[in-house]
């Protein structure tokens, strides 16, 4: 038996802060016709893909903040790939920043939607890893304030699509096997990821050169300890000054890339995912009900940290 | 500051099932003297390293099996190895099968033992993640009972030693990133993993290809995403008739690999490991008491596998 998804990369290349919404949406669509030319049922874009990647300055102004959210999706911009999503049967993962209301209260996640071949929201996730800082930073060359303007999400999803389980993540998330793991034993078999890394960290600038290289080591790790592919995908390039890594592939169960990007701009790239392939590894290896022993996990939800209980509370 | 161990790599060839513990413990005694030479504090050998693996046989008579075990740790002929260990100021972490009583029942593990510079015991595991399976199945070429043979350990251990926190795992716990995760939390500085790694994995010959690849990939991802060093050593080569993978490598916390074994025969290499470049992980992309999430892992303890409960009860 064979279940094939035809999967697009739709990296992005830079997105300057004075671009509107109608431009980046007019760039998604482009990608999107060319990823149907090359017969894709799905194009995975990158994490806040509809805007420059604003945390990386001090805001103080809600209104100045707000000015990088969606309050609803579809709206009148995001409109025309939903349009075309339907006209063309090529469905979509979406990042964008998400202000909603709860309780009375505004909050914002860094969110991912999944639309399927008929342009319908059928998935969506929180990002629940938010990077970074929650205060201004002088000393950081270009500041990374995700977790100032975001509220974490609380679980992990894992949506029927595609003729699959196809689980959301967003960006840091990738770096966490408890990620892949969450989604692995509800039987994950595509896992989509969008993502802007810095190329510069400035807590660990000894890591830069590394970038690429953790990126995709942690994807790798993700689908081989899972059976599932992953699917990658940046904002790459030079965007306001800071430099992105680019990177985007796709990844096999078995841990290996079987198509990537190779600039660092807007690029479709293809393959032909087979979700059958990942029973190799889920019935066998990694044969969770056989195999696995949560009675030796526990730490694992009962501590956050070294230092702290999961609850945030000093450890003893 | 630097905390340096300077760790080998003990990677053994075959063991014929009809050799003495006499001659391996000498084999493993002309390794520590070269490692001494090397400047080695450390000297990390594989799992089961006294015995031929001998999983690989379906064995029915108690007797039979448990002249593979041993009841004591050091017994009369592990003993050499202790006293030079004492002698030349060389630790190790040795593997084993150990048979040992309780409650006035017999049971058997996988086990692995840290021995430090002065030749006394500092640490005991007992391997968590048993692979294989239980009963004969004489479709396969070889067996791999080691379901059969063994009960599984009930904890991950980081003991301190050698001026840092060593962890300890046994082959098949390297594929699991709980593993690595829960040594994490209790901040292990080095992870120490003996294996025995057929490249003919039975139930999913596809894989075979891929195996040496896999070995990697697992302990990198380990060694990143917990800014850990980590030191996985094969018995490697042709031993009864099956052929297992060699690969022994030396990992830092960047998840470089910065020592490696280039035969499938006894071979010693070795590494200078700066315990306080964890930090540098650590510290930054994984400071777990800032980024973890525990609320959304739950189900990394709450289930075994896709339809059973961690307890072993069926699933909703």
């Amino acid at each position: 038996m064979t279940r094939f998804i035809h999967v697009a990369l739709g990296q992005l290349g830079p997105i300057a802060r004075a671009d509107t919404r109608v431009q980046v949406v007019a760039r998604l669509c482009e990608m999107m016709r060319e990823a149907h030319a090359c017969g894709a049922h799905l194009i995975v874009y990158p994490e806040l893909a509809l805007t420059t990647f604003f945390p990386r300055w001090y805001m103080d102004s809600d209104g100045e903040i707000n000015s990088f959210f969606e309050r609803e999706m579809p709206s009148a911009e995001t409109l025309p790939l939903f349009a075309l999503s339907r006209e063309l049967g090529v469905g979509f993962y979406l990042g964008y920043a998400e202000l909603t209301s709860e309780n009375g209260r505004q909050v914002r996640y860094n969110t991912s939607i999944l639309v399927d071949r008929g342009g319908t929201i059928v998935g969506k996730y929180r990002k629940v890893h938010l990077p970074g800082h929650y205060e201004h930073e002088p000393w950081r060359r270009f500041q990374h304030l995700e977790k100032r303007y975001f509220t974490p999400g609380d679980r992990f999803g894992v949506t029927e699509a595609f003729g699959g389980k196809i689980g959301m993540a967003i960006c840091n998330d990738r770096r966490w096997a408890e990620t892949y793991r969450v989604m692995g034993l509800q039987g994950v078999e595509m896992v989509l990821i969008g993502y802007n890394t810095p190329v510069h960290n400035a807590p660990a600038p000894a890591h830069d050169d590394l970038s690429l290289f953790h990126n995709q080591l942690s994807m790798q790790a993700g689908a081989y300890q899972n059976g599932t592919w992953v699917v990658g995908v940046a904002k790459a390039g030079i965007e306001e000054g800071v430099d992105s890594i680019g990177g985007s592939c796709i990844i096999a169960p078995s841990g290996e890339v079987v198509a990537s990007c190779i600039t660092k701009g807007d690029e479709v790239a293809i393959a032909r995912c087979d979700l059958d392939f990942c029973a190799l590894y889920k019935r066998t290896t990694f044969n969770f009900d056989l195999h696995r022993q949560p009675h030796a996990y526990g730490m694992i939800v009962e501590r956050k940290g070294e230092t702290l209980r999961a609850d945030g509370s000093p450890l003893g």
